[in-house]
């Protein structure tokens, strides 16, 4: 399991044999619950635990903007802003020649046909900042912009907060590159 | 000395004490040196060992567009980023209210009076990106814009290499909001 080794492994083993009968139950309840109510919403393929996601179903949110996003955490993470209203879009990957993740591994296609019916009119690439993320930006901006929809992509620039000296080049020329007027 | 802290000031002086005697004193002399040679810039305030310093006088570079820095070392940031080639003015501090730093202790003065001159058509205001570096910029603005100059501010959003998971929710939420068009 990630970020657990051998060590955390043998702690938490010791830790369920210590439990009472009835915890170490309801624990392996809990696992075989997730695995049989979690799954992918249809619409947006973001897990979920009712069909479609809640975020679909909530008509507050302006359908005519969708992010696309590598993986449902990412989603979490746009969602703690609590300043994005639109819809989302998880992709589960992005393209990566190198290990053979083509663009029929991730799910451009479904939205594609997201597309297809119509109400959208924004699509913003929320892929991750590095090589992959942009090559799949890239990617589906060029699929989508012969249909006539407005592709966006997240601004690179400096984090809020952080401080110039310690900024890396490539993040501060993209920094300066993209300045806007004030 | 920033970054020496008792045990290393110790270590320090037992090396000089153990060094021999002329790399001592040349090692104060070279202290010394560097205080007499190394001043700032007439025009942009950077620290520099001739005046005007190497960066002012190179007819290569564009004397229409100045960034604005706080400190010399954010100079050396940019610079080595080796793309842009415009000219620089370093404000030696930002505004900060609460530590009684006022427009009349950095160099905004100089700013208008250089600007004054009529060679500036773009100011890039590349202060750090915190409460006090957005404050300063908004200043400045206010202070350049009616005097029909352009004024751009770096951008702010996720860093090449990051990851989105991991960015915090205020730079987030501008990567959004800065969003640009693919």
């Amino acid at each position: 399991m990630p970020g657990i080794g051998s060590k955390s492994a043998a702690r938490l083993a010791y830790h369920v044999l210590e439990m009472d009968k009835s915890r170490a139950e309801s624990l392996a309840q809990a696992i075989i619950e997730a695995k049989e109510k979690i799954g992918y919403c249809d619409i947006c393929f973001n897990l979920t635990d009712c069909n479609p996601c809640s975020i679909c179903k909530d008509t507050g949110r302006d359908v005519s903007i969708v992010c696309v996003m590598e993986e449902p955490r990412d989603v979490a993470a746009v969602e703690r802003t609590r300043e994005y209203r639109g819809r989302y879009h998880v992709l589960h990957g992005q393209l990566s020649p190198l290990e053979g993740v083509g663009p029929n591994d991730i799910r451009i296609k479904e939205l594609l046909t997201r597309i297809g019916e119509g109400e959208i009119q924004e699509v913003i690439m929320a892929t991750n900042p590095d090589v992959e993320g942009e090559a799949t930006a890239m990617y589906i901006a060029k699929l989508l912009k012969p249909i006539g929809i407005k592709v966006t992509r997240i601004a690179h620039g400096l984090p809020i907060g952080g401080d110039l000296e310690y900024a890396d080049e490539v993040t501060l020329s993209k920094a300066m590159e993209n300045r806007r007027e004030m």
